[in-house]
């Protein structure tokens, strides 16, 4: 799946251009570099606007935060796909790819910079509760869905989509901090055994374990 | 497990008292307002010591990160402890200990926000290289020894290692950046049932799933 630029095309829109500036100056400086002054050097505008708009740097960030995961929703498989087991491996592909595109390592980077401020402060702590309880809650439907349509066993759909969001953070927290050393294909793999002997349903095990489903 | 507080009672050594300082102004400054001044000022010996063997705070911080390392392994099992199930068990029961102490707490902060800093910071970033890796090869020896033992099938231990570090980086990392909104009990389920799936004999199953070997 392609991974498109967050941004798109248009640079119109006045809180859209803030966004692309700032999403700009921080890959450019990084947090703890990162000035109101920074964002306005990206910004075509004029930078009153920005001023006029937010008190600091943090407040531009949670809302640059909350267009990226927007963003990164709508890059996710629809919940409705066809069975649950397919939109589940879908997720892991996507979350868990092999070789993201330099745009998605790009933008990992930043999310894992920006959570990385997270202990020590409130309102990015805020921000990171809300989007892993919204992650958790979709893959927890999915499982849900799954159940329902017989191809999952009935396990704890909550408890397991924990596990699949630990698992898929670790991976992508590992990947942005660490010099490429992070076997992602081997933590897959592994994941799907767990989907496999935890989840699928002893007939759906018949494949020879590739998880495929007909 | 008791987790000891990493500087001791003893701060006559002064690169102990440093990281003591160095440790104490992190967590009340983060990293990004630290500086060498705010260091001193927990610092019970002349400032003049800290300038006179440090350039800047990353390189005080990777010293510091390197101390907490090696304070964390001499709070791990010994790898040679009785049988290799019950030792990975001990090192899951210790890194996603469900309810941590207060020291531990704040020492995952710390660590949690200076991996924060490593997609943007190379210095950081090697370091957490290292220590993945160091990590990974002492959970893939356990998991070789249990192979020797007859305890565990005969796996790829460099990939299931992957998969453990992955995920207690992930409920490490998820702990410390929302507001105690993360089911560590359920990860730790969720492992237990993959560890059971993929690793234990099936002759060592035969107690009921609990992973209890006599």
């Amino acid at each position: 799946m392609a991974f498109e630029d967050p941004f798109g095309a248009d640079t119109s829109e006045t809180r859209t251009a803030i966004m692309r500036a700032t999403y700009a100056a921080l890959i450019e400086h990084g947090y703890e570099n990162l000035t109101i002054q920074r964002i306005g050097d990206e910004f075509p505008k004029s930078k009153s606007l920005i001023y006029q708009h937010y008190d600091g740097k943090d407040e531009v960030l949670v809302e640059l935060l909350e267009f990226l995961l927007d963003h990164f929703e709508t890059q996710m498989p629809p919940p409705t796909t066809a069975n649950a087991h397919d939109c589940l491996r879908t997720v892991l592909d996507f979350v868990l790819a092999a070789e993201p595109e330099n745009d998605r390592i790009e933008l990992t980077k930043v999310m894992v910079e920006l959570r990385g401020q997270a202990p020590h402060n409130e309102t990015f702590r805020s921000y990171f509760a809300e989007s892993d309880r919204q992650f958790r809650q979709e893959l927890a439907t999915i499982v849900d869905r799954g159940i329902e349509q017989g191809v999952y066993r009935s396990v704890d759909s909550e408890a397991v989509a924990e596990m699949l969001l630990t698992a898929m953070n670790g991976g992508t927290v590992r990947r942005a901090t660490t010099d490429g050393d992070v076997d992602i294909a081997a933590t897959r793999t592994e994941l799907d055994a767990y989907i496999r002997a935890r989840l699928l349903r002893e007939d759906e095990e018949s494949d020879g374990g590739k998880g495929e489903l007909s």
